[in-house]
């Protein structure tokens, strides 16, 4: 079923497009029956129970059936966790799925200017006192004011420096040291299943990971909720 | 989109069905667009080549966005060959692509009288003379009316124990011991990646593969061809 | 590091051996460790309580940097499941990792005579009460008798046939037809990492597993634990 | 068999050490002859010429089952290419194996002073003619020293905002993004098959990717070659 919603996400250049999904919550208690070798026409009672059960008892293979496409616009540092999260690699990211397609602009083929996510002067947030990582209250204004200002500097001396080394000749490989890359956008397609994708959502919308891509994630959880309504209800606890 | 179209495989038991797909070629073309920030609205002649670089060039991420759905009913020596593939694990089967969903019935669950596929008499097929594996011509008739006629006394008398063993209370994952399961029917649903059921296809459209599965490939490659026809074009080399 | 040590299970004919492993309980810290660019060089208290730690969140990556590889001889009726768990793809069992590596044998290729597991008159058992799967008590002496006599005419029964199907010329993918398999032995090499052993252990050693291969499982975890004390204490809750 | 060895990469800061193998080129040539069901004890002119056969023939699969450990230290461009790999997204980089484990440092939790890659003056390296990628020459002497002395600055100006966010109470995860990325070391462990790594070679050592990661691709071979001399010589092609 090709479809086309697209939510903005930190500023006017971020956002979370679905283009298309493949099946539905019917297709869950399907999947699931085969074991029996039984098979539904629509959605009954018993099929809702079936998906809670499964969901509850951690039987999640039959949610990997059901797939959705996602376009992204993220910065740079959002695009990474979520990538961590679909290599399954960092310390605080296991992942349940690899059924995940990704594709992704790159600086190596892509040389027109690039934007940034710049958080407003109220946005700058304060180290947490009790943890390593995440973050607490908003900082002080002046601090925030200072920092954006600092930061658009970055940028705009970034810009013009790389832009001064692709005007010299220098390659797009190495042009791009001179970019601050954690705030850079990037687009990306992603294609995984429900129960990565629900998986995903259970990570990224807990209270300590950032909140960047909390934010993200709340879109995606606002795209699929309508499109499978039980199964996300089951399978997202956070 | 979804979809349902059957064709039958083997005897009036075996089929493939196609219940759902997510994307179309347009889907390639675009996710490998992504790395340039690039996007089409229809497939243009600049797509189609560029799916054929890509094709060409083993550059096979793109194909991964484009999904299908099958369920099959095959024997389980079908299946099991099947499923190899999916692991990525038997020694001439190496897989490119692990974007797989995969659940099946289980003779732990169910019950009900399996049934079989057998071989017409004349269907029966000799050792090929120069190599471990395959097979050659058909084997003389008086060969193949005998087999046809063991393998129908085989499976009954499997079947007899089979029910009498639950008669009398065994449990049906010691039951099944009766059964001689390569030729019994297992129903199973199979979620797969473009680039994955076209490597699937290369693998087992070939002539050394065995005849039961390529008939199964051919059914899907049947299925498949009209609804992404330019990369199914590029991808399936046998 | 290489090591050989094999434990019997089920009969003379079944076991499982371990062949090598890579890594040690410290491995698994170190790999944790390296989010904090810090690395131990022997295993410390604070790196036990890390890998207590890494478990209880559920913070697994890190146990996918250590490896072991195994060797099973085993009834094809408890290959399928271990593979199933492999696949991520039976209703009851999703898997949390795939860096598992499979090679095993094949009726295709291999035609010398088969050997199979036969349960003993008294290990056989009856269907369970309260569900659909699983088992419960042994039956009767004279079923279990009846059960044994009959399923050794059905081995030997499948043997006769299958070699007369070979000396007369059918090919090897055929005959098999004639074998009941599900209690077939065969042979195959299983490397996987420790987040995906114990994650197998936890889903076959429970007791509502088949109790065959509980039995493998329970092989597995003695060959194990002794190597990864630590890390197989925290991980395995059965 | 635990190893240490070490291979310096870039500059004084940027290396690959190795940690730990699993199996040897025996092993190889034992999980391709389980679907024989047989076994060699030491290697055989026969399993050099099975290994052989393998990597031409493309059954890859008996190459999952031998396993290396690295450590790596490099500049954030190079890691982000190493990882599109492993997640087998970009347009260029299909991957044939996910056996891979993947644990880094990560800015949302190391706060100490980064390290940076800045190419010396005469390795800066002109946009190729002829592609959209790649590299060609290295530019004039003067446009070297100049991107040099901007790159030290951006460096330097980088490190004092990032620092002065962090002492004026700024959280981590928001305060990096004053940092120059592309070029940041980050440290990471990469365990991964002998199939994956030898894919990866493929890829990274051929001329067309980009320079920095080839270094690194060139010292993996030198770290893997004298361990599984037959594997690496057939597999690795460039």
């Amino acid at each position: 079923m090709s479809i086309e919603r697209k939510i903005n996400v930190l500023d006017e250049n971020g956002y979370v497009m679905i283009h298309d999904v493949l099946g539905t919550d019917l297709t869950v208690a399907n999947a699931a029956r085969v074991s029996y070798a039984k098979k539904s026409a629509t959605l009954t009672e018993g099929d809702k129970r079936l998906i809670d059960f499964l969901a509850r008892e951690g039987h999640t293979s039959p949610f990997r059936h059901v797939i959705a496409q996602f376009e992204f616009n993220a910065p740079l540092m959002v695009a990474r966790q979520h990538w961590k999260y679909v290599v399954g690699s960092s310390m605080l990211e296991a992942t349940g799925d690899n059924m995940d397609a990704w594709n992704e602009s790159s600086r190596r083929y892509v040389t027109e200017e690039p934007s940034f996510y710049v958080p407003q002067p109220n946005e700058w947030r304060s180290a947490p006192e009790s943890s390593k990582q995440g973050s607490g209250d908003i900082v002080p204004a002046e601090i925030g004011i200072e920092a954006f200002m600092k930061l658009m500097d970055t940028f705009n001396t970034g810009v013009i420096r790389y832009e001064w080394a692709l005007a010299n000749g220098i390659c797009a490989e190495q042009a791009r040291l001179f970019l601050p890359a954690y705030g850079m956008y990037v687009k990306y397609y992603w294609t995984a299943s429900l129960q990565s994708i629900c998986h995903f959502l259970n990570q990224r919308l807990a209270h300590d990971s950032q909140v960047e891509i909390q934010m993200y994630a709340k879109a995606v959880l606002e795209l699929i909720k309508p499109l499978f309504p039980i199964s996300v209800d089951k399978l997202v606890t956070e």
